[in-house]
């Protein structure tokens, strides 16, 4: 019922020994099976990604179009995560691709063990490409390795550009953050180009897309770049 | 760099009995600042209502316009919440009123011990009606009593409809529900009906209202609401 990530201890001195503790074993261990995933996807040759958002970003849709579009390419799957339901599997079964459903109950990220579990129920993927639908949650899935290529940060035009600044930790971990939702760009003031600088003051090496999982615009650079950084993890 | 509330320690047996420890301190002592906070409340007449949600769901400009509405006819203040950034105390103190920032660093809710130490920087608000913006996210601020009156959780119509299923312990935890960004309606699929019958599954006393703070339609029923529970608290 608590975030030891939220400094909590600064307010209540008492268990910082024991909260650090307890923090420094448990990333320890993510790390260790962060690590096992990874050595795993390299010996497949399988190019993980790990996207993290709010919830209704439109990581889902985002998905379910990828995958529509990839799967007579090259093998795929995903592991969907979520506090509750099996909704956002089923979404992606409907296209044909294999998908598990992680539900984490009061938890509000996935990790690396996590996933190594629920990789035992898709099948191998050699040579292929696997989604990791985070929990929807701009804080905490920041600090988990899973084991992945890149962390994909999805950003939906809805949410206003200032984001990357109040939420820092997790533009700081990912490699490319997509505009999602762009369709909905005539209907808003959001100023992509203010965005792209706050993302870029926290990390000045992030790749930004924009898109739309609806219309379709922008997907086309989206697969080409899912395919350009795979080959360069063969 | 974790979260003891993602049930990380399921997977993790080793130190269960430190987690539980650490857990339980933590929420008692939040439980016994928010009841400090809440007596505060009652000696001063104050209503104060914790805002939640995802990041980017409208909270800031509902509040913009919310104290802007309500400044002339009673005592008003925020406490803004988040990771980073002073930018949405800025905005409210645009208005003309009082606003107080925490910044929670790598922390993903607001305590009820923040709360305390931010009341210390406002004016007190007899009679009046105090606005508390947590950090956006849908997971870990539902299990934190900060001493309001009523947590009220914000879902803007472009995060989807499902989202009480998938994070149902925010929408369980909260009196009424607020659909923002009504504005955006006809550009999107969005089930209005759907969202409200998924909240009522996991809350079946919770309220509805739809708004828009872009053009103010639903604006006079949330005005009335607030006089209506504010009233309640006196």
């Amino acid at each position: 019922m608590m975030c030891t990530v939220c400094g909590c201890h600064d307010h209540d001195h008492d268990h910082d020994h024991r909260l650090i503790a307890v923090e420094q074993d448990i990333l320890g261990k993510n790390d260790a099976y962060a690590a096992d995933n990874r050595r795993l996807f390299a010996s497949q040759g399988v190019f993980a990604l790990n996207l993290v958002s709010s919830p209704g970003s439109g990581k889902t849709s985002l998905l379910v179009r990828t995958v529509a579009a990839l799967k007579d390419k090259m093998p795929v799957a995903v592991i969907e995560g979520d506090q509750q339901t099996e909704h956002d599997a089923e979404r992606i079964r409907a296209t044909g691709v294999a998908a598990h459903q992680i539900n984490t109950g009061k938890g509000c990220h996935l990790d690396a063990h996590m996933v190594g579990h629920a990789l035992e129920h898709l099948p191998t993927l050699s040579g292929g490409a696997l989604f990791i639908e985070n929990v929807g949650n701009l804080v905490c899935p920041a600090g988990f390795d899973l084991g992945e290529a890149h962390k994909v940060v999805i950003l939906s035009v809805t949410e206003g550009e200032d984001k990357p600044l109040k939420y820092p930790d997790m533009f700081a971990a990912a490699d490319l953050m997509i505009l999602s939702k762009s369709d909905l760009l005539p209907h808003l003031r959001f100023d992509t180009a203010a965005c792209v600088d706050f993302a870029r003051r926290v990390n000045p090496n992030i790749e930004v897309l924009t898109l739309s999982a609806e219309s379709g615009e922008g997907f086309a650079g989206w697969l080409e770049w899912i395919e350009t950084r795979r080959a360069h993890c063969d």
